[in-house]
């Protein structure tokens, strides 16, 4: 298949990229770098089949002719510190960003495949979340860059298949880690694997009891793929529904590191990330898809890949 | 002062035209008669402070030149059967076309003013609904090509705010009439207005026991221009928080056109008008506004309009 890539520099679209690769495809690969980084594309330049475009597709994306199978529109800022940089942007490759791919894949009569966000949840009233739920989202609050972009994201993209009979694809994204997040996203796997790395004490908020959820990127990587082989336009929930304390975060941590750890107790920030569980019941039953990953596997391959990739982690000064 | 209008030729944006020329303001009106009408142009052609440019808004608002003190983004289509009629156009307005206005205020060091909808609240589980409300949404399905729109037009509308300091207002408007509305625009007041006008019977869905609220159209226009002079940049609710059961209807229109009624009943349809009805405190409090006009005072100002207008409304065979 011959797949139009945007966000390939991205965290997730890097993995994404190297899958397709790997399975013989074409990947054009799209992105600005206003989030993503460049070293995701200088992995795969030079390999056969993947080609780049430096380009903000809220601008328009260039048409890299001939036939194209997938247009996958990932880009976005994605981490609150990011999108709250990138307030602006953010809203447009929500809007402009998603319309561009959209209407490049109806061009090509390629299929769309949108990543939405389980953000467009909100803080939810309802847990854990199953696609039905319409969530609980503040419209004009300082998340709602994000928030409402997304949800507008899919917003047209079920009007272009409503009304224009493209053949899309949503998912909703929950909190997922692995090898290339940027160490300055800000989640608390990227702050603790950063800080431990660098012999310092782990931030923990309030008392720790706090739960997340963490998908590893491969698990997220395999339910995408899967999905792009069923025709169903519903959203659909990508995620891991096993939920760890902060505290029991930092054993699992200790155990992979093989050495014990120290905990710095701060205030719960006010806008403290809200807590959200997918409800993967429909990924289950449609795809056949659940996490594979334990937790433990996902930390040793993040950090071994952190570690890999830059010797000076432990030495840099930079906080994450 | 000097204000750039869109969407002027429709409902409430001709009687916001009205009202400012009224009070020696210059009116630059812009709309594409997506779902505008050319009459409401032509009524204010050739007066003196107007003037008025065909255009898209979503592909660029022309700049006029000169100073602007207010740029005031009503340019939407707001009825159901006219946003489901063009869901991308109505997308587009929400987000491109209250991007180019808010930069074309940005440009012009004007303040901006934003027309969002009592349908960010969805289909409420709070009633009434104060602005604090963050509503409940569907964010893909058939409303959502309008209701998303809107709410990613606050959302942008708070990040030109809080990051490019626009000085903007945002008021979410309820349930208005008046004279000048489409007769097609599928909502009760106009369906019973001109189904009785022509002797019809009129058609009530379900047992009638359903409350509606309904907002004449000046009362908007006085909450609209306080609010101008009132510097706060969260939404205001403006609606009438008065509630009739369609029966109820039925009686006002009966003992304002004298002359019995009759109705004929019909199931309620799956997509029925949700109800909502608006918290006014904020409005109360910031602006000393409460609507005005009753209902017997507004359907018989708007009847007279339309009978005024096209004598012949009593014999048209259009069904409302």
């Amino acid at each position: 298949m011959r797949i139009l890539l945007t966000g390939s520099a991205g965290f997730v679209g890097s993995h994404l990229t190297e899958r397709f690769l790997q399975g013989g495809h074409e990947v054009i690969g799209v992105d600005n770098y206003i989030s993503g980084q460049r070293d995701n594309t200088a992995l795969f330049l030079g390999q056969p089949g993947f080609s780049f475009v430096e380009a903000d597709v809220s601008q328009g994306i260039p048409d890299p002719g001939g036939r194209l199978d997938w247009v996958l529109h990932f880009a976005s800022p994605a981490s609150p510190p990011h999108y709250q940089q990138f307030p602006i942007e953010t809203l447009m490759v929500g809007a402009q960003g998603t319309q561009n791919a959209l209407e490049l894949a109806r061009a090509h009569g390629a299929k769309f495949f949108l990543a939405s966000t389980s953000e467009v949840y909100g803080d939810p009233h309802v847990h854990p979340q199953p696609e039905s739920y319409w969530g609980h989202v503040n419209p004009n609050g300082l998340r709602s860059c994000y928030d409402e972009a997304k949800r507008y994201a899919e917003a047209i993209t079920m009007a272009y298949h409503r009304h224009h009979g493209v053949d899309t694809r949503i998912i909703r994204i929950f909190n997922t880690y692995g090898p290339r997040m940027r160490p300055d996203d800000g989640r608390v796997i990227t702050n603790f694997m950063h800080q431990a790395l660098r012999g310092d004490a782990l931030t923990v908020y309030g008392d720790g009891s706090q739960t997340r959820s963490f998908q590893y990127v491969t698990d997220l990587v395999e339910g995408i793929v899967r999905l792009m082989d069923v025709e169903d336009h519903e959203p659909v929930n990508l995620g891991n529904p096993v939920e760890f304390t902060m505290l029991e975060l930092v054993g699992v941590l200790q155990d992979v590191l093989g050495r014990p750890l120290t905990t710095l107790r701060e205030p719960i920030p006010h806008d403290d990330p809200r807590q959200r569980k997918p409800d993967i019941t429909r990924a289950r039953t449609l795809l056949g898809w659940e996490p594979v990953v334990p937790l433990s596997d996902g930390l040793r391959r993040t950090i071994a890949a952190a570690t890999a990739h830059d010797g000076t982690v432990a030495a840099t000064p930079a906080r994450a």
